[in-house]
């Protein structure tokens, strides 16, 4: 059940993880999602670390935000450049200890990382589905999430965690299957975007839309949007940072030079690391898939879809215990949206543990290297995992 | 001297205004540029408003920030649909009191709407200069201001007065021509941009730049880059609200709809917007004027043009009388940086009055109505003209 391998790697402890697949909803039986059409068949691609245990009670969930997948930590090769995208968090000894922990982490339905979505065959007409893929939902992707769990053999999960995008799925989990989750950790997360978050996906969204490259979506076989995209990237790594960060890391240094340029190259180091950052996502992600992950974090609104327009009646049924953190400095999800959340969990006696972090670093916080984070939500996974055990 | 005429329109004092034009630098007598380069000749297009006195010590100058005009208050015609730009603080018994001040207001170098611009025909190819047209400054804008004021026979500025890029050019005003600014009002700027406030201009003229359209920026015989300016329009607009703005104006609301879509149409009022925004400024905004304007903006730093990188230095040789506002919910010019602002002044041993008012709008706060701000502009022009009467 296991891909964990210790691997000596020059002293150093590397897990080297395997990218799997799981497939499900072949025709006829295609998996109905939120906006009632039918998807299938669906492939939905994933990764684990760690040891299963004999009572499967030590399995983690991670849930990745937009531009993540299900490659959480580890590497694919001894040789390989780089790690996961959450290498500081998930490993052995570290905040998600894979020496105690089994972790699974699966890329998001409608994402471009092995999952499908927009980008895969659409098997009635052998071409990709471009906008033919129906809208999927934040409920859709834990769906796919859950039926991979049953694949596996798993009934129970430990905790969910997850951040930004992510997080929404570990509300959706403790809310859709309370019985399966003990725990659930939140990091800088809200329980329905702000007019201003959903303001700048969709910037985002008309930058690519507005490519003509992006021909309705069907540019597979084209010249793809990647002006848009990256744009949309740009725009993307903006809301990420904070005020303060981009201070510090950039101010107003000049591009290898000493004098303003006077034209409309990229004279300012912050405008050559957005320039960058655009072209470098373009390499990586489908235009589509930014889409549609944007477009169901925005259709997320926990009142809305489970509690009749009451957040306190959504969580009714959660039974988890939470953690949920925020960061000082993140203006995408801010901090009094977290605690608005605390507070419709505390209203339904749920035992919640919140904590805000100075940081100065912005939304992208949850995903950098912070020992208060890891420390936080090491000792709640030591503590559930404890509770749960003396329980049995 | 005067163009204001009082008009009698169903009981409403409407103030009619004229555009008027001033041509000079006409070759080979060149403006000579901050970047090196010469230009013109140049045209600025300005409107006043209310009657010079007879000792001339009643002017105000008006500045403008990205979107604005010569147009800052009155109406060209009396059936007018709209008045100018700040028609809530310019007028008779308005903040800026047109029955007591004269009003001047240009239309900055390198704009669209009758100043000499990247849209205006190059003398030498007898086309539009597009990107031909030299990098102008915030310096070179007030630079020209000077020539149109040498032109109406003033030499002594009762206070100069902008917000946001308006601000800076007051900024420069009381530098440049200290001898002749006796006050200045800065609302809602800052001394040179952050990261973050050049982050977000980059991303606008990257969507402008990267409109198939645009075209090395010679469009004007073609179709024009309305994309990428729309792109760039949502993306100020972002800029210019705030989070809290945005909730109360837009919430999660649906546009003409009770549920989602599951679509990339406009679902949200806020999308829906964003969208309006974006397409209504085209009609009316030249695409190289938005590159022109926000790289002089991006470039604005007084301490780095004026002080040797010390702002303190840079503000020495200042006379004038400050009146700085901030708003507290402006992210994109935040009140710290006013503060800073205000600290460079003190240690001049300025005479500054700072105000930080509680506004929930964001940066747009200096353009809406707001009592506050209007009563301390009034107060502080009555006292400084009165302080100037007495001292004659």
């Amino acid at each position: 059940m296991s891909e964990y391998v210790e691997h000596d790697n020059g002293g150093i402890s590397v897990g080297l993880v395997e990218k799997k697949f799981h497939t499900f909803a072949e025709p006829p039986n295609a998996l109905m999602l939120e906006s009632g059409a039918g998807l299938g068949p669906i492939t939905v691609a994933y990764e684990t670390m760690g040891i299963l245990n004999s009572d499967k009670s030590n399995v983690i969930l991670v849930t990745h935000a937009l531009s993540g997948d299900s490659h959480v930590a580890g590497y694919y090769a001894a040789d390989d450049p780089k790690p996961g995208w959450w290498d500081i968090m998930v490993g052995p000894g570290k905040g998600i200890d894979t020496n105690r922990y089994f972790v699974i982490c699966s890329n998001v339905l409608g994402g471009c990382m092995g999952t499908t979505g927009p980008s895969s065959t659409n098997p009635t007409t052998g071409q990709p589905y471009g906008l033919d893929f129906p809208v999927v939902t934040i409920g859709d992707m834990v769906k796919v999430q859950k039926v991979l769990l049953d694949h596996l053999g798993i009934d129970k999960l430990l905790a969910v965690i997850g951040g930004s995008i992510g997080g929404m799925q570990v509300i959706e989990w403790v809310i859709s299957y309370p019985e399966m989750v003990t725990a659930a950790i939140l990091l800088a997360t809200t329980t329905r975007h702000s007019a201003l978050a959903i303001a700048f996906n969709e910037i985002g969204r008309q930058a690519i839309m507005s490519d003509p490259n992006f021909n309705k979506g069907d540019y597979y076989s084209g010249p793809k949007p990647d002006l848009g995209l990256a744009l949309a990237r740009m725009v993307g790594h903006v809301t990420y940072l904070s005020d303060e960060a981009m201070r510090s890391k950039f101010g107003r240094r000049l591009q290898n030079r000493d004098n303003l340029a006077f034209d409309f190259e990229a004279n300012f180091q912050v405008e050559s690391y957005l320039r960058y950052q655009g072209s470098k996502f373009v390499q990586r992600f489908d235009a589509n898939s930014f889409l549609y992950i944007t477009k169901a974090a925005d259709y997320f609104d926990v009142g809305r879809q489970h509690g009749q327009d009451s957040e306190v009646e959504a969580f009714a049924r959660v039974t988890a215990k939470i953690l949920a953190i925020s960061f000082t400095s993140d203006w995408l999800y801010p901090t009094y949206q977290s605690r608005d959340l605390v507070k419709v969990m505390k209203k339904n006696g749920l035992d919640v543990s919140f904590c805000e972090i100075e940081a100065k670093c912005g939304h992208d916080a949850f995903l950098l290297p912070n020992e208060r984070q890891s420390a936080l939500i090491n000792r709640f996974l030591n503590r559930v995992s404890e509770e749960e055990h003396d329980a049995l």
